[in-house]
C-alpha cells in the first residue's frame, strides 16, 4: 500500500509500504476514506520539531473497516468509523494520557495512507451510522472531529465558555475557527476572534464570531480589553506559541479562564504575576477528542454543527507534498487526503 | 497611636503616628485587639520585595469598632469586627481586584497598631457576635481567618479538594498547615504534607495530614508520586518560590489541579510542557478571604475549626520588631499582636 512518509523538513513522500495487516487481537484494519493534514504536521515539516526520518504522517482520518482482530466487539467489518487524533486501551485514567496508547504516525501507521492498523479499536474507534454513505458533504463535515472540532471545544470547555458568556479566541487557524463554532455551539454571546488573514477571519464571522480583533501586541490587547470593558472572561488560545499565550494571558478578564490547546513550542516564560493578581485559571493540553465524538457527532449528524469549511484545499494521496506545501504557505487553510 | 512602621530590611519600629480618624463617611476607625505578623510580611522585612520607607506594617487583625462614619450601616460601635486583608468597596466585579481597594499597610493604616482607620467598613468587616468576648482561646482561633485560614481554604477550592480525594500541600508554613485543615474540611481523605520542619509537620499531622513528605526536589517528587500511584490530583502551592511551584507542577497527576496561593516571587520558568501534556489546571491568587469569612467563622464559632494552634508566639506591640525577628529566624511559626 502506499503512506505518507517523513524524510526531512519539507520533504514529504508518498511511497510503497508494507500493508496495514493485523498484529494484536484489538487491532483493526481500516481502508482510509478521508484524511487531513493538521497545522501540528507543519511543525516537523518546517523542521520546528525533531520527528523521525522514515516516520509516518497523519493523525486525522476515518475509513471502512476490512479486518478486525479476534477480542475485537464492537466494531465491525464494512462499518464507517472516525479515529480521534489518538489512540488508547481505553483503561487509563485519562485517555490522553493512556500508558499503552500514543498519536496516530511516527512510529505507528499513520492516516495519510491507503489504509492503517488501528490498535484497541473498541477503545479507539467510533462507528458512523452507514446512512452517510455517498454524502460528500457529510461526511466533509464529520471528518474534522478527529481533531480540529474536538480540539476547539476542549479549548472552549477549558475556558469555561457559557450561554451568554464572552471569549476571545486567539487564532484564526482550524482550530481557532472550529473554538468559533464550538463557543457558539455552547451559547457564547460575544465571541471575538484575534487573527489576521482576512479569508480566514471571514469564514470565523460566518461561523459565529461577533467582533474580529486584526491587530498584533499590545494592540490587539487594547482593543479586546476595550471591547470587553476590562477583558474576556474566557479566553481560548488556539495557536502554541509564545506570542499567543503572551496575549491570552493579557486579555484575560480578572477571575477567568484561560483554555490552551495549541501544543506549546519555545514556551519559556510566562506572565505568572498577572496569571496571579487576575485569578486567571490555565488550563490546557491535548484534546481528549474520543471522549467528545459521540455528542459532536451527534450535532454533525442532525445538522446542528458544520466545521467543513475548514477544508478548503482537497488532494488525492499524491497530492498530500502539494498538500503541505499549501499549508506551509498559507495558500490553504486545512487540506482534505481521498486516498 | 502608636503603629508598626518599615524603615527598611531589618528595621521595623513601633511608633507614635497620628491617631486613626475617619476620613470618609464610609469609613470605620478600629481600636485593634488582635493583629498577626504574616510570612508575606517576611519578604519586606528581608529586603525581598520593595518597600516605601516610612510604610506601616499588618494586614491581618480584629478589634473593636470606636467611630463608624454617616454612611455606614451595618457595623456600629462597639461591634467588634474581623478584616479580611483586603479592604474593598464591594461594587467591583471581583473583590480582591476591587478598583478602589487595596491590601492593608504599605500606604493605608496597617493593623500592628493600636487602631486602624478602615475604608468601606460595611463591604469590608465581618461583625463577630459579642459572645465571643472574655474567650480568649476562640479570638485566637477567629484570628487566622483574617488571612492564612482563608488563603489555605482557598489554595483547597482552586486544587478541587473534594470529598475522599487526595491532595498534596507543598509548605509546612501557617497557609499550608492552614491547608491541611482546610482539606480535611473539605472531606480529603489523604492529605500529604511537603515540609523540612519537624515541629510544623507535628502540627500538620494533628491538623489532619495523613502523610509527611520531608526530603527536596526530585527525591520529594519521587515519594509523593509513589505515594498516590502517579501524582496527587490536587496540589496546594502555599509558599511561591520557584522550586515550591516545580514541585506542585511536577507532582501533580494528569488531569488534576494546582492552586497555588503564595505569592510568586522571581518565578519567571514555569513547566508549560509538563502542565499541557499532563492536563493539570493551574489556578492561583490573593484569596478573596471576605468571601469565606462568614462560613470559616461560622465553623470556628461551632468549635469545628480551630487553626489557632499556628499562633505559636505572642508579643505586645513593643515586642512586633522581636517577632518579626522570630519569624524571620524561624524560631515562630506565626506572631500574634496583643496591643
Amino acid at each position: 500500500m502506499r503512506a505518507t512518509v517523513f524524510h526531512g523538513p519539507f520533504d514529504i513522500r508518498v511511497e510503497q509500504v508494507r500493508d496495514a495487516a493485523l498484529h494484536e487481537p484489538t487491532d483493526a484494519v481500516v481502508r482510509i476514506t478521508h484524511a487531513a493534514i493538521c497545522g501540528s504536521d507543519l511543525w516537523p515539516y518546517r523542521g520546528l520539531e525533531p520527528f523521525p526520518p522514515g516516520g509516518r504522517l497523519g493523525h486525522e482520518w476515518m475509513g471502512m473497516v476490512e479486518d478486525v482482530g479476534s477480542q475485537v466487539s464492537t466494531i465491525k467489518r464494512g462499518d464507517r468509523v472516525i479515529a480521534p487524533f489518538a489512540f488508547s486501551d481505553g483503561t487509563c485514567e485519562f485517555y490522553t494520557n493512556c500508558l499503552h496508547g500514543g498519536v496516530w504516525g511516527k512510529t505507528n501507521d499513520g492516516g495519510q495512507a491507503e489504509a492503517i492498523r488501528a490498535p484497541f479499536a473498541d477503545s479507539t474507534l467510533v462507528v458512523v451510522p452507514s446512512g452517510v454513505e455517498g454524502d460528500e458533504a457529510m461526511l466533509k463535515a464529520i471528518l474534522p472531529l478527529t481533531d480540529v472540532m474536538g480540539t476547539g471545544h476542549y479549548a472552549a470547555l477549558l475556558a469555561g465558555v457559557h450561554a451568554g458568556g464572552t471569549v476571545a479566541i486567539v487564532g484564526d487557524g482550524a482550530v481557532g475557527l472550529c473554538g468559533v463554532l464550538a463557543a457558539r455551539r455552547l451559547g457564547a454571546e460575544h465571541i471575538i476572534l484575534l487573527g489576521h488573514q482576512k479569508s480566514r477571519l471571514e469564514l470565523g464571522r460566518r461561523f459565529g464570531a461577533t467582533d474580529l480583533v486584526t491587530s498584533r501586541g499590545e494592540q490587539a490587547e487594547r482593543e479586546v480589553i476595550e471591547l470587553t470593558a476590562g477583558g474576556a472572561e474566557s479566553v481560548m488560545e488556539c495557536v502554541g506559541t509564545k506570542e499567543s499565550i503572551d496575549t491570552a494571558v493579557a486579555i484575560a478578564r480578572p477571575g477567568g479562564s484561560i483554555g490552551y490547546v495549541g501544543v506549546p513550542h519555545g514556551i519559556e516564560q510566562i506572565n505568572l504575576m498577572r496569571l496571579f493578581f487576575g485569578h486567571i485559571a490555565l488550563r490546557g493540553g491535548g484534546a481528549p477528542v474520543r471522549a467528545f465524538l459521540p455528542e459532536l457527532l451527534a450535532d454533525v449528524l442532525a445538522g446542528r454543527l458544520d466545521p467543513s469549511a475548514v477544508l478548503d484545499l482537497t488532494v488525492d494521496l499524491d497530492g498530500v507534498p502539494s498538500g503541505y506545501a499549501a499549508m506551509d504557505q498559507r495558500k490553504a487553510l486545512k487540506v482534505m487526503v481521498r486516498p
